[in-house]
């Protein structure tokens, strides 16, 4: 039970920084696998917002979307995270957003492109999903089972995929690798929107995409520095733990 | 008068929000209609800037524009409010500010559209009202009964208008639509913007924006999250009651 | 001696709102001509950065831009001022800066024209100075009576000028009204700048500039609103004093 | 001894100025030359973020890049600054950050130029280095000491080198010049940006840049009042110590 207690303080810290980092606002929501029963995922219920989670706000779901034995009201988002759970064996995080900076690239032809080595992250390929090639006119929510899938599908194997008009679907091996991916998303889009403006502008090789990828572990002390960081920023140095084996 | 007190702090409420995400800084102003005597409306007097509105601050006003038995200097542009209200028996609450981002929708040719889900509530058509078409040469101020209405005409049936080198005017049937769409409003205009400079972008479709309006009630649990949040942000998280059944 | 002892507190007030809304930073200065000796002005001294200004940091200069018997280091930049209250007897404050947002239309060809409302008091015209046209390569800096008097030529009687690769000098009637133009400059700027990316824009008229500046007051409740406004934001709010009458 | 306590007290100063100035986010490092011992420098630890450094987190390290007698694990990019010590016996700091808007000119072929006065102590040339030139697919880190030599030469004597699809790293003479150049770099790069979005910039000329870089020493009043002032924002204030003889 302490993995699941540590996971469980790290998922409202994560809540906690993404707020803090301007990646989600009112709207937005982060989710972990369960550590030891991998039909489950935990994420806050529908009215609270990520800055202001605590502990008791986290809702066990399972694989179909449906919380477990839970009756405070569920996000209607969901089924994107219910789905890439179950597309995805090894994904134990997931985030999903609105962050500003990456929208312009949803509702245009331009792909968004790792261009600097914080944002190497989101892989060489970020697909779009538009709901309304499959589902036609809709409120833009991912609302059922069918939808999620469809995203899920979407994304693939890729790290993020862009939601047409909407926001972002992330999914990650960790939290800290999620919440770190999400956090340098909207800078890599802000680079590239300006890169774009003044010339042609270089992005990453797929090799250097490779080798960031290859050594990177979550629990390691230069990754840790970053989530100790941003979780002091966002208040919540106090609930940090101790750094667990990496 | 219990619905009153409520609503009347809800109207402070908004003031804060409004000054503390940016739509208003010195200058702007929410008002609501009374909701029993539907000739009345209700906004702060002149020397309150939002972000300092206490409920003794809020004035009771006509159709006409002019407040009843209040003494306090009255704000210039109340008239914007008045002949909104007087147009449009539906709506509730009305807003003017001067947020950055859209004015430059305001001083070009570019429609304002809505371009992601959030931005949906600006609705399909945001026309532009230039002062001078029928006034000539002005301080830029709706200074008067005539001017208000000349730019309810303009209105019409939208959300929200823009106004010429100086903000926006919006509408809605309840306080937080109003307060919701005009924080959004401004984001909206950057992600617009910034898709200009890349490409061709895709705007929502009519049928996603009127998908997304049926859906929407002001006091559902997903609308109360997000008043929830900015109200806490604004300092005003003890001011804000139980939410209304929806 | 109440007059002063009310203007330079005034002084110590817009000292702090100019950086607190981020015009100036470390560098830049605010001065106000004597009420009663003309041919005086006060700023703060060379050590004292705006953010940090306190009444005993305002140092008395002569029209030539020395000191009148204070040994504390001057601010190089003295001679803008002094300069200027020179030449344009009727200017009672001036504002040296170099807020980021004006810094573009300072070394392009573009001129800089009043496109929002709360932008009016820049005025129809903005000239750019460059020091270089009769000092060839300096530093910079304005550090000397004939660079002085250069740029006061070069700003003639407009409102403001742009100093290439430098910063603005603004001059008015009044503190409040160079405070409120050197607040909205940057913003003018920034709306300009995006309205040229999206397309042709529409500046204000001459009439409504006009009609704009024909109408202000400095201590009128509509402009004390905002004065209130910005001294609160900057901490100020205890030093403000009643407002004069109009 | 009292002049390496002042030099390290400074050294915490600088790594929280340039944390707070947005300069360095949970990555990023500013080092000074050990004041008495021309071969050692001091930098901190990998786990401690710029945010957060105590003067205990400081390591002296050799110009090989090897920590002297301390068990911590050291910062990865520890190359980037010992080399630089190794290559240029008159630099006594160095930085190296993730700045966002200088970004955009490591991947474009659009030289970043001084813009602004501020910006002069970039100079006149700004070299891109691209780790792949010389070592192929890399994580882009700077992680041995013959890619710290191969940034070194190709910074040569100027005063900043870009690092394509990562920050930049800039020397100086004192850990006052370094900051300040580092705080700058980015606004002039906005600048630059900015203005290539409206027309033909003119940048600082050579002449200009050269009569800037002679009137500048690190403890004069002017210096000391940015150093200051940033000291305070960054809540250093009762650190900073007396200004030494300039």
């Amino acid at each position: 039970m302490i993995e699941l207690d540590f996971a469980l303080n790290q998922l409202v810290i994560a809540n906690r920084i993404l707020a803090n980092e301007n990646v989600v606002d009112a709207y937005g929501h982060v989710s972990i696998r369960h550590p030891s029963k991998p039909e489950r995922f935990f994420m806050a219920h529908m009215l609270a917002a990520p800055e202001m989670v605590e502990r008791t706000d986290l809702v066990e779901y399972g694989l179909d979307g449906q919380p477990v034995s839970d009756g405070r009201t569920p996000s209607i988002e969901r089924f994107i995270h219910s789905a890439i759970y179950e597309a995805r064996p090894e994904v134990q995080s997931v985030v999903h957003a609105h962050a500003e900076d990456i929208l312009p690239f949803g509702i245009t032809d331009v792909p968004l492109r790792p261009v600097i080595h914080s944002g190497s992250f989101i892989g060489t390929n970020v697909p779009v999903w538009d709901i309304a090639d499959n589902f036609g006119d809709t409120n833009l929510l991912v609302s059922n089972v069918a939808q999620g899938r469809d995203l899920a599908r979407c994304l693939g194997n890729n790290n993020v995929a862009l939601m047409r008009g909407h926001g972002f679907a992330a999914a990650a091996r960790s939290l800290i690798d999620v919440v770190r991916l999400s956090v340098y998303l909207p800078r890599n889009a802000r680079v590239q929107l300006a890169a774009m403006q003044i010339g042609k502008y270089k992005p990453l090789s797929d090799g250097e995409i490779a080798a960031r990828a290859a050594g990177y572990k979550p629990y390691s002390e230069q990754t840790w520095r970053a989530w100790q960081y941003w979780a002091n920023r966002a208040g919540c140095g106090p609930m940090l733990g101790k750094r667990p084996e990496s």
